[in-house]
């Protein structure tokens, strides 16, 4: 039990433990939910001969794997990111993390409905399969926002050399993950599904880019420039 | 090997190892029993056109999930807390771990089950299903009893600082975990299996709070008040 | 890099290295092997009303469940007791304990084979099931006979208080399983299937009660009796 | 956050973490993308009494699985014998880190149509079957390739003592996987598929043997020639 050196630390050193544990399981559930996703891509029934075909017009399943396969990796990215800015775990944050965990492992159960219902070209459905995709996708975003409100909201959590701006920036991309799932979403059920498809292969690619948050990305910016 | 400096020392070097392992082994099980827990989120079958409906009429089986999910992170949760109080671990606190694993990994059978019964509305097979998830709720909680008792007969193998009490508190804690699955399986079967499923997704909440022990929360409370 | 202080670590320094990922990587196969196992616990199918007794008569499914669960169980303590007797890794111990693994994911097919098989009460097909899983439980036990041997003709890697008998006792150990399990093989083919799912559930035990080796199970003995 | 002692550190403390975590996240996914593997083993449908000739019919399913659970072993001891050289991670190594896993995920998938189409004794299904699976293994091969020219252009990320040749020597074996999988796919398709397969089954061998790089099989041959 790693206990602080500050005033706190008797009362603290019960509720709050290393992030070392909470990383570890963390990564577990990535890891698996990153395989289970490859796992619900089938042999695809087919007549005899017609096997390449059949492997072919299964391209949305191929597409909506990407997609969430993609955006797990990035969650992961962003987590690793996150932890080693986090000095301390509570309660409270054990659950924030719990709550991006749940949405972690319900991504695979949209993609198969995606991937499923792409293929059958009925625009009704697809409607509601890239629906309930882009709803995963923004909960999970909303998950992130609660993680870092709580973070933001307990300075005394975080490393001591991490700008405070640093998670109220984190709080924005998560914002703007929100909204644009929820842009594809409403895109996809007005307009072509398939549009929406594109976006969610895009989407992580946003997350990736800035998986060391914006204000790092601003500042390494900065410095690489200065030199 | 993690050797003690007590009179004990030559004896058990070979038969008592640190706990690293064992919650490394634990976190991996636990995470993929979560994960398999969505897995089984199926596509459901539906009429062209109809998916948006299919999806919704399925929600016994989210409800299930949730109920399992929160179950299997609150156990994690547990395990955690309860670890970080362990010194010591011989081959008999190995094999009551590995019984709380046994009932981890079995929970997403009778998920499974109660989620495709419940959609089928036969009163019989829902209340059939309610009571295994009773059952197997109220096993888990059964190999957290022996856990306890294991420990709190052996205070030499758990940090020096962990009151007595502690896990003494814990084994209420899981008798109360007993109880009240055979209570929500008892008022499933003889009234509406729609309650064992409400007390299902309450019931981890229980643990949810009290996961850091009865006895710590007090302790906690009390000292809260005194600042 | 982890490199010892004796003449041979600058041709060692890049062939070997410490034991923890080896570890780490087996572990997480021994997790998912043993969760996959209850992931093939299915609903039965049933007619409506009925839940209750499809539920009973698939007992052979849990009994199949259960005696491969204990198996994977204890091969991962045997793995835990062994790992912490050796010292350093190389390839050819890389290899041996890729061998231990492959088995170890293979255990749920013979399970679901069998469990398959045991309900549908075909004699011939019983036979074969049981012999199958007689199979996989007999090479998985002679994957630790290999392993074994490397490790007793490298005595420089185990740790240096681990007396020399203990492999050679372990190598006995590995030995009984391989009789055992063709035992069981020969009785569930040439007479009754069921014989050999006992012997399956109770296989287990025999090598749980002696995790820390037989020979540290009778000089523990021995120091309880002089005490 | 481990902080090099050299100039670069007060900028790189941000964007730079050790390998720990990604090697812990890449075991996880290589040891689940293994135990899938073995999932997808089925029991075989057959007439009461002809279980036998069903399970020994399905040897393509075998072979299918030995192939795949080979390469992702081996691919699993070449990220080890590959991270003890990486001192440092950034941003661009953990993507390339995403690409190796993104084929290892997939890899189940070309398994699972190759074991199904090589049952049916369908000679273009059988072709599309094995083309697929040396795509995948060629495409996991070349996210190799990405890996170390990004590692052999980046330098200051390798650990001190690892010879400027390795990643270079590196490289070339990955190329040479690269080929090897090409070839397999156009004999599996112009001549017998079943030619590919016996590959398939063949080069993780190939690349087993040559785990610690192709140099430092050579330089630690010509050591114990010396000795």
């Amino acid at each position: 039990m790693d206990v602080d050196a500050d005033g706190l630390e008797d009362f603290e050193n019960v509720a709050r433990y290393d992030t070392v544990r909470v990383e570890a399981f963390s990564d577990a559930v990535f890891a698996v939910a990153m395989t289970v996703l490859a796992v619900e891509l089938l042999p695809p029934e087919h007549q005899p001969g017609d096997l390449l075909h059949a492997l072919l017009d299964q391209w949305p399943a191929y597409a909506s794997f990407l997609a969430s396969f993609l955006y797990v990796g990035v969650m992961w990215m962003n987590h690793h990111a996150t932890f080693t800015r986090i000095r301390r775990m509570d309660r409270g944050l054990r659950f924030a993390n719990l709550g991006i965990l749940l949405w972690t492992v319900l991504i695979p159960f949209p993609t198969a409905v995606m991937a499923d219902t792409l293929q059958e070209r009925n625009l009704a459905d697809s409607r509601a399969a890239v629906a309930l995709y882009a709803l995963i996708g923004a909960l999970m975003c909303a998950s992130w926002l609660v993680f870092f409100h709580y973070l933001t909201s307990r300075p005394h959590m975080a490393e001591e050399d991490v700008p405070d701006r640093f998670f109220h920036a984190e709080r924005t991309r998560a914002w703007v993950g929100v909204a644009l799932y929820c842009v594809a979403g409403v895109l996809g059920t007005a307009a072509d599904p398939l549009v929406a498809l594109a976006i969610f292969v895009a989407l992580p690619v946003f997350y990736a880019v800035t998986s060391e948050g914006l204000l790092e990305m601003r500042w390494a910016g900065e410095r690489t420039r200065r030199k």
